[in-house]
């Protein structure tokens, strides 16, 4: 009887391990494969986030430079994928130094998995990384759009754009996300406000200053002319989607789900921080302009939202108000400086971007809650932490934009002096749409547009 | 040899052991982490449906009051989140009575689980389950929104839509979903044509009749002057988004996956009543008018969706597709009825949500079959089941109607006798967009629009 | 001692096995659970695109067709939900010959599993299954609606729309993935270049050669007058929004998620085809036409997504590199061919699905890798893998040309002898929307419009 027993048990006992291990397999496959969805899913939401902006900056320019707005938010996606494979994951992502990656450089490695230690702690394949990090880095060109629209030269923005996610993106990105001083210092960007916004904010600042605001814009009796975009149901429209492209932003961050309290959290920050900025900048418009203006509704959502980028992972919910209500006011004070400084940006971009990126970086430092999803940052100053975290948040924040404005003033100024950056008079007074591509955006209306 | 073999059976048994238990932990945790993300992706397209209905009803109205209409969809959103956060979560799902919440009721408790039994069958987490219930509430405001389009005060429209979702809204849906006295009494409304959509359609009711149409649509001599929307690309647009988040608006109201079989069941019904009733309000539309109208065509899609919303998964699929037949005729006939009524609704609101709602909530007790993908609903009277559950669905639309319709009254009577509802007949004529924004939605064309 | 410790084993082996079986059962349901997730979100997205190609076809008619694109695109998608729900899917899956599926014919066999063993490789449930292939089904009817667009009766369009999703898609389909002859010959289409995009492209060519071009187009003297889409805004909207579904339609027809590897392989090879696609066409453009031309990108980039649609997991991504190269120079020729040729395409259907559709099936006979994400396709002939994939494939694309572009020719002309399939002339000239539908997509404008 024992004998039998024995070899029962011992076959029982055997299969039964045999069968968990199996099982375990299975779980942890099925955890990778989730993930993966997760990542690729919200990549993709991020994605769309380009048809947010292409809607958002044709709907705020002119009717005569719509064609040119969606033609270079159309290319520019393209042109940043380009790059992005072929040297930029390698110098954001490859194992390196402080400053930059250096091994498996070129064409994203060919898709093989070892060499990019940084980016090894989210278990989902490789190409999975990849995309989702690609599209973040599309994002970051696309910012520039808007600022330098309705009189840049389209060659020199795609070579500029071409530049700046090849190399200054990556660098940047490697300085917070890869692995390199910012990041091993202890400074802290969920999903990009430093990383993505405020270095595409940076490079359009310098693109601003060096090309000059539009014609007519200024006058010399000092007083400002208000252009108005030719079609806010368009800027209605991308404004809805970038804030529904920004729940991939921002909880995709996570890459992967875990047990699924991060990411829920961030969804309700992410949205806690939009709401309060659009009420927040609703009132400002009402109070300063008399009337509650439409763009600066849109303008406050995008700020809002900029502004939690870096702290929805590392925030509380009412924080995440509190974040968005003095984003909202930032960005609609911001445009009007940015106006009284001469500085002309049509679509806000600046004071959305570079404002809030800053802001919402910074404020990391001020609200952060030590592991309330998990990470490790420590508190901020209003939660008992001191003034350690905010210190580094506040020199991440400055050298990312020293790095970044100098290299971008750079490319524009060589750019000024070859090819040239910005259309003839005559171009932008036609409309680059006719100047640039030969084609009109609404050629059935054509002869009836005012100016 | 015993000796040995019993402790290298222990061992391997032990072991065996905790590594299936961990392995059913890691299980266990993967199924909520699915059901998270299932949660939130779809509520994520509950809350595109923001877009869809901003094109929709901007299209559906003249140029003139464009910027308006966006201004109002876009804040109602931010209006209703924090007023869903403040107080309607917890006067919804908080434990109370029969009526309403009582428990936990502000600031939807911190993020705390504890205190909202109706909601603890769904096993994701606090805030998965907020962030999905918030974005229904927003659609609630956002359905008032465009029947009282193109004469409403911007202010008295964010007043109504704050007190509607926090607190109308809330205590119906206790009564149906938080446990409430409806619910206790067997009636279902799975994603709510009753909850959402007739709360939205009769608050509006209230709101349309204190109003009065807009000037110059009904004339003294008793004709009707047809006023166009101006852009049905819009239109079409705002459609298909709406019918595109329905897919989460009722797959997602499963709030988990489960096997799967529930969820794709109800892709299947919600898609087959949208396309029956497409087809039927066409041929309605063909057979009435002469011609087949495109924004018959779209209000037949969403009348079809709001009618199935009640029963999406609880009746079969070709039930589905009779119940959206008689929803796209249902449409037409009502577009046509409320004008003969005189009462003036520009985007269709009321025929799509209120009357669609409705009817979709007492097919439930005509086509309902018990246990289709679950839910223990007992069978409709088209099924074998009597009259039972058709009397429950008839007294919840009867009882909801009778409360949203009062206090939408009182509540729109109040502000009428203080800030007023309706803008001067003068900002009529010159459009809500110069008079409440200063602003238009197509400057560049503006010299041109007809009248 | 012995006999407790026995007893004790065996609870503790059989507990612990009882335990380990129930974690497996629990991991085989989260495994379809999540592949149904993943199966209904990726078939949502294809649902999406209903809403680029109707932005697309709209914004490239003139305003005066407006609505009657977008009514014929609303409802098209309605038609063949219903087709595909009452014959179509059993034609393509059911159980039959090599020709076609004869058993569980109608009504999708009211959503029983048995009878469907060329499509039981994928664990969803039934009904996951039918919507996701209901969606490509729709797409296929779109694509037609495009090149027959400003002169096609509406009603004759519809007729046609119903046959093709009843019977024409459905028997191509079964025979590249139904079980059908040319799967079981050995030829290859992942996601469609053939059996959705070019069995689109031949029922339009047989459409527009029976209707002709539009009024104007082609002058007597042999020169052509272009005619402009009306709204490059909503071109640019659509073509983006066709992007974004894209990555259903590819990385869904996996219908399942594996361990994640494929999913992320397709996404990044469908993403590197769109962008070389856009880079090629752009210049192409800027060096035929002087100045890059935004409907080129648009069209680029959908060509370079049609174009690697067939091979999205049988190439590497320098292939898919390569792939989008060439389709991005082929749709710019191709479309300036079409127009020598007489052959009036408004939209560049024909040059986007037709020509790439054909190109992207022949591609994996020379680009693919055998398993690479695990399909056994043998090599391409570039890879070794000699002349048979390539023969395979070119045979496939022949004989679903000859087929589908009979049965359409036959469909057309018996339409075009009864009811009729083009408008009047008169109905041309004042525009199809006052002319089939009473009336105007933007008539706060309309008094303004261009010829």
């Amino acid at each position: 009887m024992k004998r039998w027993f024995w070899v029962a048990t011992g076959i029982f006992v055997a299969s039964s391990a045999l069968f968990a291990q199996e099982s375990a397999e299975m779980t942890k496959t099925l955890s990778v494969a989730l993930d993966t969805v997760w990542v690729l899913l919200t990549g993709l939401l991020v994605f769309f986030m380009n048809t947010g902006f292409a809607m958002v900056e044709a709907g705020l320019a002119r009717a005569k430079n719509t064609v040119n707005i969606l033609a270079k938010n159309f290319i520019v996606f393209a042109l940043a994928s380009l790059a992005y494979w072929v040297i930029g994951w390698g110098l954001m992502f490859g194992d390196g130094n402080g400053f930059m990656g250096l091994t498996n450089l070129f064409f994203a490695n060919g898709g093989v998995d070892e060499g990019y230690s940084a980016i090894s702690w989210t278990q989902v394949p490789f190409w999975a990384k990849f995309f989702f990090q690609l599209v973040f880095a599309g994002t970051a060109a696309t910012i520039v759009s808007g600022a330098v629209a309705e009189r840049i030269k389209f060659l020199s923005f795609l070579v500029f754009s071409l530049i700046l996610v090849a190399f200054v993106y990556p660098i940047v990105g490697h300085w917070i996300w890869g692995g390199g001083w910012l990041q091993q210092l202890g400074m802290w960007d969920f999903a990009g406000s430093t990383v993505v916004h405020s270095v595409g904010g940076w490079a359009a600042l310098a693109g601003v200053l060096l090309l000059g605001p539009r014609t007519g814009k200024y006058r010399a009796d000092g007083s400002i002319q208000p252009i108005m975009g030719h079609n806010l149901s368009l800027v209605t429209l991308g404004g809805l989607i970038l804030w529904f492209g920004w729940f991939g932003f921002n909880p995709g961050s996570t890459m992967g789900v875990g047990d699924g309290k991060a990411i829920a959290h961030i969804f309700v920050t992410t949205n806690t921080a939009a709401i309060m900025a659009i009420l927040s900048a609703t009132i400002t418009s009402w109070i300063i302009q008399g009337k509650p203006d439409l763009t600066m509704l849109v303008n406050g959502a995008l700020a809002g939202l900029v502004a939690i980028t870096a702290g929805c992972a590392f925030v509380s919910v009412p924080s995440a108000a509190i974040i968005g209500l003095v984003a909202g006011v930032l960005v609609v004070l911001s445009v009007i400086t940015f106006d009284k400084l001469r500085i002309d940006d049509p679509v806000g971009a600046l004071s959305v971007h570079l404002v809030n990126g800053v802001f919402g970086t910074i404020a990391v430092g001020l609200f952060a809650e030590n592991g309330i999803t998990g990470a490790e940052t420590g508190n901020g100053l209003f939660f008992g932490g001191g003034m350690t975290l905010l210190l580094h948040q506040i020199l991440g924040v400055l050298m990312v934009g020293a790095f970044v404005f100098t290299v971008a003033l750079v490319v524009w100024a060589i750019l000024h002096k070859t090819v040239g950056i910005r259309v003839s008079r005559e171009e932008e007074l036609i409309g680059l749409d006719l100047g640039e591509h030969g084609q009109e955006a609404y050629p059935d209306f054509q002869g009836f547009l005012t100016k």
